[in-house]
């Protein structure tokens, strides 16, 4: 029994008719539960997280490209956000006991069936990538949707699936897995934004944290700064490390530590790890979660994998 | 939708062919899951966890009764726990979305079944109970088995269900609802008791913590002592109010804390406040935990309120 969370990115964040039948497609799939979707305007990007399992979120995702790809034209689209497609990116997340190669035959079966129903070239990244210097999702979409039609022709770039050339409205997409991603954000009690930099230089250096990436944002609004980070693996690297080194830095710095936020939803073990190592809970064993032991084998029927659609 | 758990304790702890026989009688009820259950020969006692919905858990409840009174005879029980019963004592704890209200029509509707059923007294307490003189357990338990047959009789200790003379062979039973008990120990760097049971004392004191239990204990095999405590109520007294309280005692005392401990389960919730606290995520909503998004309301199918039986 695995249960799988995919975060699809869609590129249309303003038109709510649009947005609307997009969210639609996807908000009654059986064996998926749409958790959340907020839209951003001026990133003109909708970003939607379900959870479910293979099956079920393979029908829900086919639904979803079919929708953006009726509504959405991307000669028509601007956006302070960097994309490729009208489905710009879908992630897989393993939660609870799925694993990455489960999450991985979902990517490349999702992959396979939209690049031939819709003819739009498709990429593999992260865990699901076909080779290395495909993982970051990054290097797939430098230049963005011109850049990447044009790499397309030289052989390195081929898409994983699909037409060697952009669908004239949807442009490209990519899918792929990724473990839990946690958007922490550390507010401190001064105006200076050198001091959010520094700090975050100093995370993103060799002596700072592994799996985070950090920037220093202005938080015009309040008179603060904000060291703004995203955790790409709570496991090696967990949110109070983060928390700890921030502290550390602003202590070196006399900034005082306003408050922190966590941004959207946050695994129930990142929390826990953090208050089993404050309460110095050495044999804490994970199955003594009460919630944890009587949740993941429930939460959905047993159902046969997913096949061919 | 509704999830209960259940402690129901059993008065044996060392034969396990009748240990067994109690296990397996609530290993399989449709509608609960059996998550744990530990002996205790010195106690001479057996602590069974449960979850489930009402209807559930009143069926597993009444098997667990048949069970007991099948195989154990007070008559010829000793054990250093304090008991009154066969089925000494079950209480009810909401979960989830349950209220303590529904708890407490699950504890009459079992007191009175067992009581015609089995032809034991059945008095409720906690939350279930009939007057405040009844809530706290101890008060019903005050002089074991023979101490309470004896009160039975005069009019302010009449049993809430049942006959007014103790089941030969069974004894008395106390059903209840209470709140989430969560048992956490702190090991000090010392071998002076003393300090263990100052540390106690402080707790329990006006000026200490509400909602915990505290008592000093020597861990003569580690060359320790612990500040040994139960936790009532810890949205009240939240797990870190009870180990910050005791690491300040400690340090007083100039004695480092070695680690802690948690026994048996406790909810996800107490050690996601803790790090919401030791975080500072002032803004955090429960509905940002993605494990409680999917789970509490798949738990189990939705099913008509229990009814007579």
């Amino acid at each position: 029994m695995t249960i799988i969370e995919a975060v699809p990115n869609v590129s249309e964040g303003r038109r709510p008719e649009i947005i609307n039948s997009i969210v639609d497609s996807v908000s009654a799939v059986e064996n998926t539960r749409l958790l959340d979707h907020t839209s951003d305007p001026s990133h003109n990007r909708t970003v939607l997280t379900l959870v479910g399992n293979a099956k079920g979120l393979f029908h829900a995702m086919v639904r979803l490209y079919e929708a953006a790809i009726q509504t959405i034209d991307l000669r028509n689209h601007d956006g302070e956000h960097p994309r490729i497609g009208a489905v710009d990116v879908v992630p897989f997340i393993p939660l609870q006991q799925a694993s990455p190669s489960d999450c991985i035959a979902l990517a490349r079966q999702l992959g396979e069936t939209v690049a031939k129903r819709f003819r739009i070239p498709v990429y593999l990244y992260g865990s699901a990538a076909s080779h290395i210097g495909r993982q970051p999702l990054e290097n797939i979409r430098r230049g963005q949707l011109r850049g990447l039609s044009k790499r397309m022709h030289q052989s390195p770039w081929q898409p994983d699936f699909g037409p060697r050339s952009h669908h004239p409205t949807a442009g490209i997409s990519a899918i792929g897995v990724r473990g839990p991603l946690i958007a922490f954000n550390v507010n401190l009690a001064t105006h200076d934004i050198q001091i959010a930099r520094d700090i975050s230089s100093a995370i993103r250096q060799p002596t700072g944290l592994s799996y985070v990436k950090a920037i220093g944002v202005r938080l015009a609004e309040h008179g603060l700064v904000q060291v703004s980070m995203n955790l790409t693996n709570y496991q090696r690297t967990p949110i109070h490390h983060a928390f700890n080194f921030v502290k550390q830095e602003a202590d070196k710095r006399s900034v005082r530590i306003v408050n922190s936020q966590v941004v959207g939803l946050i695994p129930a073990g990142a929390l826990i790890s953090t208050a089993v190592k404050n309460l110095r809970l050495t044999t804490f064993r994970p199955d003594q979660v009460l919630d944890e032991r009587f949740c993941p084998q429930m939460a959905f029927p047993e159902l046969p994998p997913f096949g061919e659609e």
